[in-house]
C-alpha cells in the first residue's frame, strides 16, 4: 500500500482507518463492533504506511474475489469454513467476517538441485494464463516430526523417496504452480505452505492424477493437515 | 502478549494503546506527534490481542535494555545508527525513536546434516549462561547471487568450501549461538539473518578468531551487508 501524504501526517491515520473499516463491515453485516474487532484479532488489518514484504500474498476466503469456490475438502485434519469465493492479493489483507485469511511468502527453493531447477525452468509456465480457468489452492501443514528432520533427511524423503520434483515435472507446463511459505511469518499461520495451481478445463483430469500421485508418497506421511480448495475464474 | 478481557471487548483498544504509547514517547523525547508516528512506520507497533509467532525475537537498539553496547562496526555495507543499549525481546516490540528495531524468527536449520547436527547438539551450550557476560549481535544480508543459487549450490559453498559448521564446532561450547531468519517475515527487514552469540570474558579472544575465520570463507563473498555489535551485560 502506498502511503498518501495525508495518512503519514496524521498520527491517528491507521487507527481511524481500522475503525472506519470495522464500522463499514459492521454496517454491512449487521454485526456488533466487538464482533468486527474479533474478526481482526488473528491478523491485524493492513496498516497504511507500513512497508510489507513484496513477496507476501494474502488468500482471502469470503464472499468476493476473482475466483469462485466450487469445492472444499479436508484431506487430512481440520477443515476450513466453507466460503463462496477467493481473492488473491499480492500484499496484506484483512480477515473477512465469517471467512478466513491465509498468508504466505514466495521464497527461495529449499530442495531443488541446479539440475532439477534447469529442468523446471525449461518446462514450467507462470500462473495466470488466460486459458487457465481452473485453479486449486492447497494449504498444507507438516508434522513436528518433519520439522525435526535435518536438511539431508528432508531432501531424502522429498526427492529420493517421493520423487516430488520428478512427479511434478511430468505435469509441466499443463499445471502452473506457485508455492508460498507460512512458517516464518511474524504471525502464526494454521498451515506451513500454500500451494496455488492453475490449469485449463482440459487438464483437470491430469491435475487429479498429480495430486493423487503426491498424496501416495512417503513425504505425505508427514502432512498432518491438508485442505483442497477448487476454484474457477469469475 | 496475552490479551486481557478489557482490550478484547473494546474495538478501539489497539488504536488507543498506539496513541497512548505515541504520546508517552512524544512526552519523553519532546518530539512532535507526527515524528512519533513516523518512528512506527517501518514496523507497526505490537497490537494487543494479535497472536504472534512464538519464535519471533525483537532486537531493540536504543537507550535501555539488558545489554550495553560497547562497540558497533559496519563490516560490509551501511552502518546502523549508534545506540547505547540493546534489548532482546521474545515477541514484538516498537521501534524506538532515534534507534532501530531488527526482527527475526528461529527456524529449522537449512544446511546441517544429521551427522553434523548430532555433533552440534553434543557440544553446544544454550544462550544465557550466567558467566556469559559478553555478547555479539551480527546482522547479515546475503546478495541476490546467493539467493539465486540452488540448495545444492548453497550447501556446497556453506560447508564443502567454507566449512561453516566445522569451523563453528571448534568454538563450542565456549561460544553459544542462536540464528534468527528475517527474509520471510511479513515486513521487509534490512538483513537476512541476525546471529546472536554469548561468551565469557575469558573467551573473548576465541570469539575474535571465530568471526575472523568465517569472514575469510567463500561463503562470506556473498555477504553484502554486515554490522558487528558488541555487548556486555547490564
Amino acid at each position: 500500500m502506498t502511503p498518501s501524504p495525508d495518512n503519514l501526517s496524521r498520527p491517528k491515520g491507521p487507527s481511524r482507518r481500522a475503525f472506519v473499516l470495522g464500522a463499514a463491515v459492521a454496517a454491512a453485516t449487521g454485526g456488533a463492533a466487538v464482533g468486527v474487532w474479533n474478526a481482526f484479532r488473528r491478523t491485524d488489518p493492513p496498516q497504511p504506511g507500513v512497508a510489507m514484504n513484496p513477496r507476501l500474498f494474502s488468500f482471502v476466503g469470503g464472499t468476493g474475489g476473482a475466483w469462485s469456490v466450487i469445492g472444499m475438502k479436508a484431506v487430512v485434519g481440520d477443515a476450513l469454513p466453507t466460503v463462496a469465493a477467493l481473492d488473491i492479493v499480492n500484499g496484506p489483507a484483512a480477515e473477512p467476517p465469517g471467512g478466513w485469511l491465509l498468508r504466505g511468502v514466495t521464497s527461495n527453493e529449499r530442495y531443488a538441485t541446479r539440475a532439477e531447477k534447469t529442468q523446471l525452468v525449461a518446462k514450467q509456465a507462470a500462473l495466470g494464463r488466460p486459458e487457465a480457468t481452473h485453479a486449486a489452492l492447497i494449504p498444507i501443514r507438516k508434522s513436528a516430526a518433519w520439522w525435526a528432520l535435518t536438511q539431508d533427511e528432508r531432501r531424502a524423503v522429498f526427492e529420493d523417496q517421493s520423487r516430488h520434483t520428478h512427479v511434478g515435472l511430468k505435469y509441466l507446463p499443463a499445471v502452473a504452480r506457485r508455492l508460498h511459505h507460512c512458517r516464518d511469518l511474524d504471525r502464526p499461520e494454521p498451515f506451513d505452505f500454500l500451494t496455488l495451481f492453475d490449469y485449463t478445463a482440459a487438464d483437470a483430469a491430469a491435475f487429479e492424477d498429480l495430486v493423487a500421485a503426491l498424496r501416495a508418497t512417503a513425504e505425505w506421511k508427514y502432512v498432518d493437515r491438508e485442505v483442497d480448495i477448487r476454484l474457477v475464474r469469475g
